[in-house]
């Protein structure tokens, strides 16, 4: 019989996340049975869309949330100890498991130094920014890509991506730290928004040829502007929408269809946990451009199980670039 | 040398379009050369698209529109004295043409009573409602569709194709009449939308397996209540929104990105004039079905030219059923 430590979820947050809205507490895990296996975590993650999922029936449970694990003993013939997995956990060091909806990871490419890109670059997001990008937006080179949340992980790839496919990039971020780190990956502009002037401006400035594509983690003022400056066949893919998450009540926003109308803009929401089937598709092809040095990422880690809730609540600081993981 | 009449856009419109904003003028035509014809106006079409168009490139031209003609004289070998053809002429009694971009009407099936179809269910909007529907909403047999301004030609259109299609089809109107119209073809649910109470909960009682479908011609608050009520992975066509054409400044209304993004849904504009190369395939797809008696339409018509903005203006006051055309 095991024992692991866990995160309880206490209280719903009110405005930011506080400390005590959480409680470490130990649990002694029974004797697996047949089919099952235990892990033992290795990173976990931390996602801004924790905030918003949270609610009263999370209270009194363990937090939800991805780890990369290793299996530590086992009673199912899929998974072998010594294996590394990928799986919705929770915040907990040790979890018994059946294996459904755990994804085994190929050691050939998540190598010791690699493991915690199982929760990033070649976990979910990477997953999202491939597969969203090319199926909605299909891009074609030479068009113009606007990115919002553009240094997240996923918003980062998602421009990365676009270079790779000849297109003419401009993202928007939150400091010029986050700017100046996009144009290192060479993204053609990079904007402050929360220094620029007028986002119509910018966008005029920027995308001299107009907006062909929009990949938006955002929504709000971002999208009302950003739609109608979009040209005939224009392509939105709708992967996040932070700034409408913490509302109770819609927030209004100009009425768009006209533009939607008259340009034919093709506009579509993603949802990443409907499309597994192309997951292995996009770990393979993000994995080469990594490998030839086309794609970039970046992680912030924080170290130690204990520490988890300050690596979550760095996330609304704005401290980070690319993927926030905890080393257990 | 013919003279013609024709109108002439005086203003872009501001808010409703008022007489004053044409001027009919007289203009005396050139002898037509080699390659050219001439053609006198039979059927004029006046539509809401024409509301969303006008803008200041336009003032002092001839205001745009599709019409129905006959050739009278011909110095082109494709056009023949006698031939009917259906082309943008605008909204003028005389039109000297070269060919390009008209369609000549096959007499077998644009029939004297039948001419004026060919700015309706076998033209423009029939085009409209067969190509939109199948390639946006792609409909699958049981799905539930929506659609407003459906006692419009485009809209009976569309519900009829997809009862023929095996759907359940849910129309809103503006008046009694056209409430019965729809039902007499074969609509499962037809609404008066001024009268009845609340719009949401109307969804809830005809739509009770969901939207999956949602063929809008009308936007506004109708496309505000219908998104967040569709099912996953629903479709929606946007292929008018006569709500919002007169208005000065965009209308606000919620913004519904939390829906698109969480139901994964695909929203998408749509413009006939980017579609020309189907138009024969849907053209024959309608005859046949008028002919098997699947499909019924309807006209609203106002005899005499120097009447072409009572017509115009009376599609947005939501009298007309059917497709609204001109006698000249």
């Amino acid at each position: 019989m095991a024992t692991a430590r866990k995160y309880n979820v206490e209280a719903v947050f009110k405005g930011a996340p506080k400390k005590s809205d959480f409680k470490i507490v130990e649990e002694t895990l029974p004797a697996i049975k047949d089919g099952e296996f235990l892990a033992e975590a290795i990173w976990l993650s931390v996602d801004p869309y924790m905030r918003l999922f949270v609610n009263s029936s999370n209270v009194g449970n363990t937090m939800f949330g991805e780890q990369v694990a290793k299996v530590i003993e086992s009673k199912n013939e899929n998974f072998k100890v010594g294996d590394y997995v990928a799986g919705m956990f929770g915040w907990r060091t040790k979890t018994i498991s059946n294996g459904d909806q755990v994804r085994k990871l190929d050691r050939s490419v998540y190598t010791d130094d690699k493991l915690s890109t199982g929760l990033g670059i070649l976990g979910m997001p990477g997953a999202t920014a491939y597969i969203a990008f090319l199926s909605i937006c299909a891009p074609k080179e030479g068009e113009t890509l606007v990115v919002t949340g553009a240094a997240g992980v996923v918003g980062s790839a998602v421009g990365q991506i676009a270079k790779i496919k000849g297109c003419r990039v401009v993202g928007f971020a939150g400091s010029d730290e986050k700017v100046q780190y996009l144009k290192s990956l060479g993204f053609d502009e990079a904007i402050n928004y929360k220094t620029m002037t007028s986002l119509k401006e910018t966008l005029e400035k920027t995308c001299p040829k107009g907006i062909d594509m929009f990949f938006d983690n955002v929504g709000g003022e971002f999208y009302d502007t950003i739609i109608p400056q979009m040209n005939t066949s224009g392509r939105v893919a709708v992967v996040g929408c932070i700034s409408q998450y913490n509302l109770e009540n819609p927030e209004k926003g100009p009425r768009l269809n006209p533009s939607i109308l008259a340009k034919e803009l093709t506009i579509k929401g993603f949802v990443i946990y409907n499309h597994l089937p192309r997951w292995p598709e996009a770990f393979k092809a993000i994995g080469e451009w990594i490998e030839k040095g086309q794609l970039k990422y970046n992680e912030t880690v924080t170290e130690g199980f204990d520490n988890m809730f300050d690596a979550f609540s760095g996330l609304f600081t704005g401290k980070n670039t690319g993927k926030a993981v905890v080393k257990a």
